[in-house]
């Protein structure tokens, strides 16, 4: 068989990438140019078609998690969800070619050498590269004769990624779903599979309306789990029950929300409660009710002192309860949430904005007027 | 082969037992007189060679735990970890024979037709009857035309136990032993067995020089894992480190006792933490370090607002912690503890007192001046 | 709140049987009138409404398992999966009251009290009750006082259970949907949780179309897996894509039909083969192509010398391969498959004949003619 | 803190290897001179103190496994398991430096990127390296700028090595235990973990004391496991006994040795049967008896059309077997082997011979003199 021609792409010297300003609580974000990066001899070089805008970008551009600044390792552009076409490839490079779809996810790199790269937790790699928040100085793969001056997030649209770590795109899924998937969905998807829920068990997603929940409750659906959503208002409830859930609770409309969940998990009380957002925690153990050997999954970031449960060890004891975190998904992860989006299984809700509105998305994210996802399609120009 | 001559026992009319007198914070045990029970077409009848006297049972007596005073329910021996022999059968029953050797749990019956029961998490039952704290009346199992009148716990010399939830002890185990592994080493198995934790992993056992904790060091190191008990005392290293504990750290005499542990699992941290005592959930995650997929295990009941971890749920998310509870062991859960103790693995260190001097032994536990475990031997007479 | 009024059964002293005359390869089945039996303390008596007809009937009249005939424990009914109403309840029994709805599964009693009972096992229990194969003599259970005369199966309208045993049906299950539940649906079942697959997984269903791999197939894509059939004709290509199959593949249209269905499984091989029929026992492995990991999963009894895989074991090591076989659901087991019938997930196509046309329905069935599942309901008179 | 001085090592033009000579039936094995390799950027140099000699090392150069000849590749030295010393790290090696303690395995190598290596199942990679066997030309990592000519195997003492799956060797295991632990060890440790067995479960090592299975017994132990051996001779039985079995029984003393492991496997039979010599296919399911759930697991490659088990499905279905496959270890295995030899719990008796006797090794295991291990020391002169 003759080998198709393979494309060649022109890459140009500089591209457009939205930066931050300011770093602190009255950051600002900017449209500029700068210089497309390099690929190093076992790195790809990606052109992303569109990156999402998390929440957590928010928090990193404010630095209020009590991490370095980004400009501590001198990143500009902040961004951990991007999907787009590769059009270069190192030398070494055996597992893209030109013209493949890539996605770049929260973790850029892991060392692959650790026992945690070994085993099962390749996301807590003592050395893995956090995606637009830290430099090359700060990976500690095998790069030293090919440093990366810098490892931007993927708010820039030419983006170099190791080879080894970016995850391939499977026809059928579009750019703007699979962006999210990168981060959100993996994640959720990474927290599911750990809770050992399994068919038929009832699954509560309190706040399950918003961005993060939705792709859970999708997936749950998608696992044979029966999900109920914890949320409030019309857009919600329409969007949660079209997305699979058996039950909504408007929160503002009931009384005790707690007793509602219950009583729709068979009067007994849920298998597993998934907290994305933080004010979750506080009330996440009352959904499990009187169920024996339910597990309360921790999967979003809170301000510190925030308690999860907020009981005693006897409630652990007299329930089989459990309490279990997870943290990005891995590369399996995030594979098995791109085929569940490819069989048309997990959908994405997103508002669509052209690069030159990012400064704009950003702020509508920052204030919380964002229902559902948002992202930036870097060919838009309107 | 001819059929061995079976036993034949002579039943006495009365038996002795401790009863509590004055239930509440100045309780009294005495040794009175009791009518012996009559089992029913279920049940066996126990002559008991050994009763362990439990820490709970204080509580109960104290009625410090927030549950019904045991006289509320008719009963006034409390004690539920018994070691005997078969000297009744009721006319129903197939798996116990005249003569057998047996055991009573905490738990003395279930109802075995509901889906905690079917599962595996049938000492959740709700149906369940609680040795030495509840009659019949609130035993949902088959008892209509049989009733009992009361269901005393171990402290009774004669007991009747349903046949199928009574434990069969095998040849090669002492009472004395066996009588504890009913309640204490039988929940501690349990919770190693929850726990995951797979052979060369760390176990942190604070408080594991004590009762129930230098079981829980024995079964560990029987299933492969690597114990590291952190107490206090000549006596409880010596113990420790003869039961098979890979280090003891002293908490008196080690400044940071936290990182004394962590130390000696690897620089890393235990991957597990198994809490049989109150004020150890307070410290329980610090022995974890950095450690990644950790768990802790909640096995001792705690007063009412005793924090487990005390953390926000970062920690869970960033180090994949997991908090557990169990609960007593099952049936399975002992038969596999009275194994290990059969092989050699798990022995007692146990004061054995003669019934007469119950009183005494109840007020050297409630002052906490046992070490190890206490037993009450119904025949010695000094 | 006043008890609802229970309602009350006029029992007749005589009752409807399909009987099975000259036991062997020439077998007839006479309807005849029996004695009503009289349950035990520990029984409930269930007045059926419909029995399931299953090809492991035929071979028990056939008698050429090479087990002992029906006739040597006194037994003429066969029949084990029945769904009908409580009409009469033992002494002792608490877990069912008359009016109730109750199934009578392929295994009727087991002991309770071994490990095999305490684990996960209990259909594997030694002194287990297989439903009309044999009598109370073979039930090592406590019957002694209150021995059944005999242990007939679901072809007789009016049974006796012990109450310990049976399973509740909900409402929402149609009885003709219930009662093959009883057997294949929860054996199925059992074998999709033994094989471990995961939401996404590909398995592969030979003979899918049949009676008892299409309630598989409704099992798997309830429980997330996606299920691909391979059998013969319009009819079952059309029911199984209509019950979630996400391919058929004729075997009589298709040249390779294992290649076909490795195309169809991302062109590596199926992750489960689920092999219900004893013919697809030689080519099951074929499915699995290159996939890594991969189970196939014994469900049907076979003729003595039918070889599993028929491979050396170099397949199981170059490919991580397992063979592993499971018998009959637990009562968990049967619970859950009756919870995906309620939710509508899991549904029957059967063929329902009246009690006096039983004679023609096993002949039917004996002669292959039956596509999907054929019942009998008692109360039809036509 | 100052670096520690580095070590610096001579490194030579040439070295000495063990290359084979006329492959196939009469193959020979002679001691040459050959060029030591030059490592690439992401590789280091390894100068083996110790390789192995494998049983699988005489099936290749007698090339009777069906595969194609090493010389097809352009190897002429085998072996696969080897511990050494790092002598020169490429430019990109990160997780070795001079002087670190190193070892080399069956598979030299595995992609990294594909859904394979990103699960557990890394050592089954379709673009994995096997060394001894192939050259770079097979080897689809990333070695485009910098091809190896060629990968021996570990009979060649200086020998190029991906860093990345070299397993560091940690201090307290000697290399002639080391050594045999990167084949043998590693892949018992494997199946043992594969098997799920646990503590307390019987283990029965068909040929366990032989040079494979005596690591099996000492792993099995120290996993609480209880090992029975089934072999021959008075030199077996006593290491055996001393490496941890509960039981030896010899196969040409016990006139039914089935009977006899059942007998001490509780009278019930073996939870696990570990298969790692040919012969004991035949003969596995035996040791089971009416354990209900037990698994065989397939270890040793075995001539074709070697049939597993032998029975039909109904074994599988009545007794809930598995089969199940294992290849080698993954990195993750061998740290955990190499952790328990640490500890102590895991020796070897081998036979310690000087390279220029090699052939004579070599032929003492092909013509089955070998009792337990025989390594080859590259220091020692005589």
């Amino acid at each position: 068989m003759d080998a198709p021609q393979s494309p060649s792409f022109q890459i140009p010297a500089v591209c457009q990438a939205g930066v931050v300003v300011d770093e602190g609580p009255n950051f600002q974000v900017r449209v500029e140019t700068v210089p497309v990066p390099e690929p190093g001899p076992d790195d790809i070089l990606i052109r992303l078609n569109v990156t999402g805008i998390c929440s957590s970008d928010i928090h990193m551009m404010q630095n209020d998690l009590g991490t370095p600044k980004m400009s501590s390792f001198g990143v500009r552009s902040p961004g951990h969800e991007g999907a787009g076409i590769v059009v270069k490839v190192g030398a070494n490079v055996t597992n893209f070619k030109l013209g493949d779809r890539a996605g770049v996810k929260p973790l850029m790199d892991t060392c692959g050498n650790c026992d945690l790269c070994w085993g099962d937790s390749e996301t807590y790699c003592r050395a893995g590269v956090h995606t637009g928040l830290m430099t090359a100085g700060q990976c500690s793969s095998s790069r030293e004769e090919t440093p990366l001056t810098e490892l931007p997030g993927t708010y820039q649209q030419y983006i170099v990624s190791p080879a080894k770590y970016a995850s391939p795109i499977p026809d059928g899924v579009p750019d703007e779903i699979a962006a999210p998937i990168m981060c959100s969905a993996s994640t959720v998807y990474c927290s599911l599979v750990e809770s050992k829920l399994k068919a038929g068990d009832w699954a509560v997603f309190p706040g399950g309306g918003g961005g993060v929940g939705i792709q859970g409750v999708q997936l749950a659906k998608a696992m044979g789990m029966r999900p109920i959503v914890v949320d409030t208002g019309a857009a919600k409830r329409d969007l949660s029950m079209e997305m699979g859930a058996e039950a909504f609770i408007d929160f503002r409309e009931t009384s005790d929300t707690s007793a509602a969940a219950i009583e729709v998990a068979d009067g007994v009380g849920a298998h597993g409660v998934f907290v994305t957002a933080p004010a979750a925690y506080k009330t996440a153990a009352s959904f499990i009710g009187n169920r024996i050997g339910a597990v309360i999954m921790c999967i979003g970031l809170a301000p510190a002192n925030t308690m999860v449960v907020g009981e005693d060890p006897n409630t652990f004891i007299f329930k089989k309860l459990s309490v279990k975190g997870t943290l990005v998904g891995s590369r399996k992860d995030t594979a098995a949430a791109l085929d569940f989006a490819r069989r048309g299984l997990l959908k994405q809700i997103c508002e669509v904005y052209p690069l030159h509105r990012l400064p704009k998305a950003v702020d509508r994210l920052r204030t919380g007027q964002v229902a559902g996802r948002i992202v930036v399609d870097f060919n838009l120009t309107e």
